[in-house]
């Protein structure tokens, strides 16, 4: 037993407030270490220390990474309060786990115990409950249709007549969103996050100079509203990027600062080392990395805040947007986050604030600024896998259980999962154009835990290097898209929203890895219903014993459409195709 | 090398800004099992990742416990902000830690790495500086001094007449504090902390009836406000008790509900669980513990927290006090004292946040809460070792690093370090009336990081076990006071307002714990200068090899008033009296 592995701390993804009754409470040991831990828990006010075994729970192992086990449970405190220690059974040995300090007792004294004050429900990280059965759509508005070329920026192309450079411009706009509601509602997503669309330089619009503004190219603030509500119309929410971190050059204030220097009013706008302030050859004021067009907002100055909140509430107040997404996240105070919240969910308490952050967020998740992160963990570990194969089965699921012990249970089910983005190749690129492999990915994705976007184009085969590359012109041609793809990605929404076993409410956890067949076979449970999924990653047909199954009362396999090869089962094994899958639905 | 006891984990006491431009990490690993730990970083957006040994730093071990040893290192990243990993060496063997596991190779892809994405100079946990100059003192008001008869409560018995009961009174008062600041500025201590003030039933008064009047036996608003500017005139900064998790039981919103049931306007003010509400023969709402006496406000409800939150600030704003004390505050809503915060510090920048919490509470010492909690795990320990020989010399310095690595270096400067309180036994009482041993516990208290808090009627020597013999009256006949145990305070207190090395600027370190002769040895050092303090924790003197002292220039030995003991050094070896103590400054 290795005592320096087991770690446990309170208020964060070891222990939190699932609702406002259930408390979740989480250690991790040694990997292999232990036979059996459970928690010893009790009223902070009626500790009965020497009955331990009374308010004894035994914890399940809900998931391994290469170096540690997670043990869970969910507890119900009576009176929402609780003082608790584990204890920990290896073979012959076992320990006592408490706050300060592992034991061969149990303390006596309840001072030495963790604590659970009290299950305050405001302190409850609460996101909205539509996002759990949302599955997104990215669009790149300059990108995704042109609906209206009397608009078009001055300089742009025919649709799709050239590769995407950092500075072309095709024309896209909301009126060519509009257009196409109907191929979105096919598809089945309900929900579309748009990159910036406020009055900017560039065509990706993260450079902004004018928050309270739609960009001329897109339309106008009357057919924005005229989008938003075609969307709500068909039941599709709409999510619209922030860019609150830095202004673009030609931001106003910033053209002020560099026009009036000293004497501008808008000098505490930013955080400037000098005067007079120089944008080359080195920007003397601080930016987004080191890009002198982009300089770093400050936050912390009063009227700063007050615009950007205004911002925040304007687009609610007056669009009905359902959701802000947050570009570089993590470099803004989180003071500012806090009121920001506070600001969205005043005007409407169903908002989505999702953080562009790359990183272990935890800091963000409590409850009192974010709703969910960008899930590039998730997205790293599936792209390895099943796009690169540079990750082995095993690896994959230590991957995807760190993740998924990294954050609450209530913050996963509405953790961002994407595959791809404007910031990133596009799958089928990454997949070395593996059609077989694109499909586990989305395969994956869509019985996954969180809520999953799908950026534009994917689903029908569009293909795409890093930034531009990702970026070109949809593809409207139907004899271009990859239909089977399309209808691939459809059945899988469908299932999705239709069948509890692929969505949230049922609970993820990895059966069987197989390095040497690139096999992951695993498990969402509801209740008596099981669903099992098992993709083969490699290059062969792989065969897995029918026991695998025996335990289910009735059985029944899942089809969607086109394996990419052939299969027939043999009498006492399951054949999955080389890179594809099978699924089956089991009821007790 | 067990790599499973390797932890860090950013924006807590592992990475933290320190002040606006420095960032402090800490690395836990197994106990020796490193001999040496360096720190790789570098600005996100300016990833060497080929060169990293330009950008590495090697860290300090700060401190070990049974377990763990804690590596530590300051740095100033240009930009305010970095990705950063870990390089450990233990023999031949090596690894490199990043956030998403430990590694043979450092990885090369920066997404791998720890992020602190920006130092934001408004999320930089910020408390008063004056609190790391203070020496607080706590009083009890009930007990400390009557100073006007006249307002004595009816059933008032003669002053230090009968013991101490939950129920007796003495009228002690604020005229009887004013009458005895020249005692308390003769002893040196510069902060007051009260404990309740405001009108209430019983004599603790932790059982509030109204938060905006001053109770009647202490006094009127004049006379407190007197004793305000008092203590200003003095140097000496007042704070006051809040009892914002529950009310009294005749707090009127309270009484409205008992008489008035559903029909009260006050009904949301608590978390009442069916009507009719009843106190007896249990309460049927939440209260405080079990004490149906004690109803928990409801701090979600917009009304009482206008209500709380208007005390909050009338206090300060009309008063002139500054800091305040929260009672049982791991019970209420982090919400809620988010904006306490804010509207305290809106009034007084420079006031001072203390929460009651007895456990870890790193969830409320990030910046947007408090500023600094009771510190009742440095208590515990110093009790156990020092009062009651309970605890070991080694287990001692375990105990005390667990706690200064549980915490950020700017909280710990600020960490309320109590010996006990008007809910513990006097120190004496635990020390089974040990005067040297109490003196002991002095020493070290006094010498430690953080902020000192002396229990009234301690340092002249009163006894008293738990409450209520704890809340005796003060002791003001001068033949009955232990004279020499107050002027052995007055000297520490006068040592470390006038010596860096004895308060917050020198940074703490145990140099030598020798469990069978009870000796701890520290060192207190700010740039070249240090402090060696020796503690001999057993009934027999002890011998410390000169070697020990000799690597400083100039040595002055440090007196304070009276050993137990005498003791003559011999050439080769240092004597620490039994229960006694030797203290040498060195100058390099």
């Amino acid at each position: 037993m290795i005592k320096e592995a087991i770690y446990h701390r309170p208020k964060n993804n070891f222990a939190y407030a699932y609702d406002e009754e259930t408390l979740h409470i989480v250690l991790q040991t040694k990997k292999g270490d232990m036979d059996n831990v459970q928690l010893i828990y009790g009223d902070p006010y009626d500790w009965k220390n020497e009955k331990w075994q009374t308010e004894t729970v035994t914890m399940s192992l809900t998931g391994s990474t290469s170096l540690y086990d997670y043990w869970f449970i969910a507890v119900n405190p009576t009176f929402r309060r609780m003082r608790y220690g584990f204890y920990c059974k290896d073979g012959d040995e076992e320990c006592f786990v408490v706050e300060d300090g592992i034991f061969a007792h149990l303390p006596t004294d309840i001072s030495h115990f963790f604590c659970f004050p009290y299950l305050n429900k405001v302190d409850v990280f609460q996101a909205p409950d539509w996002v759990k059965d949302t599955v997104w759509y990215q669009i790149f508005p300059e990108r995704f249709a042109n609906g209206d070329p009397s608009i078009n920026p001055e300089e742009s192309l025919p649709w799709a007549s050239e590769a995407p450079t950092p500075t072309n411009f095709f024309g896209g706009d909301f009126q060519g969103v509009i257009n196409n509601l109907d191929y979105l509602e096919d598809l089945g997503v309900n929900g579309i996050y748009f990159t910036p669309i406020f009055k900017a330089y560039s065509n990706h619009k993260y450079d902004t100079i004018d928050y309270m503004e739609i960009d001329p190219q897109f339309g106008d603030k009357e057919t924005f509203r005229k989008l938003i509500q075609e969307c709500h119309k068909r039941g599709i929410r709409v999510m619209l990027d922030a860019v609150f971190n830095h202004s673009g050059y030609y931001f106003p204030p910033f053209q002020d600062v560099l026009e009036n220097q000293e004497q501008s009013g808008y000098k505490d706008w930013f955080h400037l080392w000098e005067f007079p302030v120089v944008t080359e050859p080195m920007p003397n004021y601080d930016t987004f990395a080191f890009v002198s067009s982009m300089p770093k907002l400050n936050t912390e100055n009063q009227e700063v805040r007050d615009y950007l909140l205004e911002v925040a509430r304007y687009w609610v107040e007056e669009f009905d947007i359902d959701g802000w997404r947050l570009d570089v996240a993590n470099e803004v105070d989180h003071t500012f986050w806090r009121d920001f919240r506070q600001t969205v969910k005043e005007v409407k308490p169903e908002a989505y604030i999702l953080g562009e952050i790359w990183h272990d967020s935890m800091p963000w998740l409590q409850g009192d600024q974010f709703d969910a992160v960008m899930n590039y963990p998730f997205t790293n570990a599936a792209i390895d896998f099943f796009a690169k194969s540079e990750m082995q089965a095993t690896a994959f699921s230590h991957a995807i259980n760190r993740v998924s012990h990294m954050y609450p249970q209530n913050v996963n089910e509405v953790a961002f999962n994407l595959l791809d983005s404007h910031d990133t190749p596009r799958i089928l690129t990454l997949a070395k154009e593996s059609l077989a492999r694109v499909k586990l990915l989305y395969l994956f994705q869509l019985t996954f835990t969180g809520t999953p976007c799908i950026y534009y184009g994917d689903e029908i085969g569009m293909k795409g290097g890093e930034d531009p590359g990702c970026r070109a012109c949809m593809e409207w041609e139907t004899d271009k898209q990859d239909r089977d793809l399309f209808a691939f990605v459809q059945k899988l929404i469908t299932l999705r929203k239709h069948n509890p076993l692929f969505g949230n409410k049922a609970t993820f956890r990895f059966i069987q890895t197989t390095d040497e067949k690139g096999l992951i076979v695993y498990e969402k449970q509801t209740g008596v219903k099981r669903l099992i999924v098992m993709l083969n990653n490699s290059d062969s047909n792989q065969y897995i014993s029918k026991e695998l199954l025996k335990e289910g009362d009735t059985l029944e396999e899942i089809s969607l459409p086109t394996q990419a090869s052939s299969h027939q089962d043999t009498e006492r094994e399951i054949v999955v195709p080389s890179l594809g899958w099978r699924i089956f639905e089991l009821t007790e």
